[in-house]
């Protein structure tokens, strides 16, 4: 167990000899296109980013091996010694078990099952390592850095290909027993679909309002005359018509305004959220997010959600990495520490 | 400022002369219709309960000296002196801020509105006191003693003449930042009504699956000429009904048990909660968990929400209250304590 293994920070600052609040971190992003890497010093500014694509090596050890040669190649832009790194905390885009350090599934990156991540981390690079759900750690850098600082209750709404919240109770991130809790992609509300659906299909939320969803209801509200010629619409472009008067696109835009605000609300309703951070390509969109919040104005029993788009954007999850890595440093959570 | 006068357990047991798990607690369940006062000893056994009807009373003053009354009651049938109460606790149907300890509002007792309920009981019994929203109180008793003993992510679904939940979430009761919640009740899911209600209306989800909704439902597939003969069913007897084979009452159990499954498929979505435990006259009924169980089998992501009914019945509310007090004398809660 990785419990037993858990040293102090004194210990670990005192092991590297080097005084509090000095050394530093690795923070790394995971996705299913592409790895993005970043050292960063223990006040959370960061000294170096590095990227790589995912497209080819999607293997957990290939991963691995790209994070470690993203490190050494910051390391030495930085002028920063191997010597002072103290954590490492990464981000994988599927169902993680942060205790155990385990990626369960994930529907990128050709299929993971069952990766011990933090284990294959820690011992590539010889750093305590944690791993985190990718949405999950977008919620925790909103926290610390974003729209959501400070805010005990929020929910963090990602909202791109897939649909998943990360969602802070009491001040505390919520994982669930199974943790897949926040996987609110496969919501039922009015307007979404409301058969069951099996794993690896998109959820009933997913399906009208994740990327390809707002395409599709895009593509069967135009007909097939207009098809062919807007079939490589993006969600993004398909709100900038509507607010550009596109009446079929108007339809889109409010379909998925009422959707999306019908979710909102009963998630609202369940855990009393005061604030929505949206974020992920669709989720960021601000007509998207006014046209959400518009519908909601008159739902004001028994709170009325406020939305505000993700701040960090793209880089949600990479600080919030920084931040889980601090977290292993100053020994807040459970990490793995490099094998003998 | 209640936590300015906060003392530590040794001291409260310390002031009343007595050895640790010594002492006596009181329960108070305060109900739209009933009040129910218990006697427990620090082990959680029931010594006495005590019942009276609050339709006349409902002011907080009154309802306070019928409690008062109550408690004598119960310690001179139970020969216990008043010096070994080292606390009480109260649940009131309605929006409580436990930490303040206020009733912010409920659309029983007259409609009580920022009733500081904590204070009455603690200057009417001489003793610290600590107040909760009942449906809070009963997730607490089934935490405790009930159908969820000891789990940690578990959600207590009050279906009665109104619908909340009580939300167990890391082993912490969620209140959220405005105390509401868990005020499902207001959920919009397919089947239930889409419109925005206004305060003291039912919400969506409690106009369709409350004990009135279930009511108006058989009502309105029963028809003009069934109507007045069927109009006294409760929710019970339709579903009753369905079981015998009525094709009406079939009907109105059927989209009950299809909207209460997809409000609970929802909030497993957003907590993974492992386990649902229903309460409620309504939420009670067997027949209603079969259909729901049912129905929500195919529905197996992210995680397949298990119901149970509630073990302790009515009992949930005051065993709930019986905990928060012990929490009280060991200093595990805020309280508040007799002013001088």
């Amino acid at each position: 167990m990785t419990k037993d293994r858990t040293v102090s920070l004194s210990r670990t600052s005192a092991l590297r000899g080097l005084p509090a609040n000095h050394g530093h971190v690795i923070a790394v992003d995971i996705g299913g296109s592409n790895l993005r890497v970043a050292l960063a010093d223990r006040k959370g500014v960061i000294l170096g980013r590095w990227v790589a694509s995912t497209k080819r090596t999607s293997s957990p050890e290939m991963v691995v091996k790209q994070i470690r040669t993203g490190v050494n190649h910051l390391l030495e832009q930085a002028a920063v010694t191997h010597r002072s790194l103290l954590a490492v905390a990464a981000g994988a885009p599927g169902v993680t078990d942060r205790s155990a350090g385990v990626v369960f599934a994930t529907s990128y990156l050709k299929g993971w099952k069952d990766v011990p991540l933090a284990r294959l981390l820690a011992s590539a690079l010889q750093i305590p390592a944690v791993v985190e759900n990718d949405v999950k750690l977008a919620a925790i850098g909103e926290n610390w850095m974003g729209a959501a600082r400070g805010v005990r209750d929020f929910v963090f709404l990602a909202i791109g290909t897939g649909i998943a919240a990360g969602l802070f109770v009491n001040g505390q991130l919520v994982h669930g027993p199974d943790w897949v809790a926040g996987e609110v992609g496969y919501m039922i509300v009015p307007g979404a679909p409301e058969m069951p659906v099996q794993r690896g299909t998109p959820g009933s939320l997913e399906s009208v309002i994740g990327g390809e969803g707002v395409k599709e209801q895009w593509l069967s509200f135009s007909g097939k005359k207009h098809a062919t010629a807007s079939r490589d619409l993006t969600a993004t472009g398909i709100f900038y018509h509507a607010l550009a008067g596109d009446r079929r696109a108007k339809n889109v835009l409010e379909r998925s305004a009422r959707v999306l605000a019908y979710a909102i609300y009963n998630i609202s309703a369940v855990l009393n959220s005061s604030l929505f951070v949206l974020g992920g390509g669709v989720g960021r969109n601000s007509t998207l997010i006014a046209a959400t919040q518009q519908f909601l104005e008159p739902y004001t029993q028994p709170s009325r959600p406020k939305l505000m788009a993700s701040a960090l954007g793209q880089d949600a999850q990479l600080i919030g990495a920084i931040r889980l890595a601090q977290d292993v440093v100053e020994s807040r959570v459970e990490r793995t520490l490099p094998g003998r």
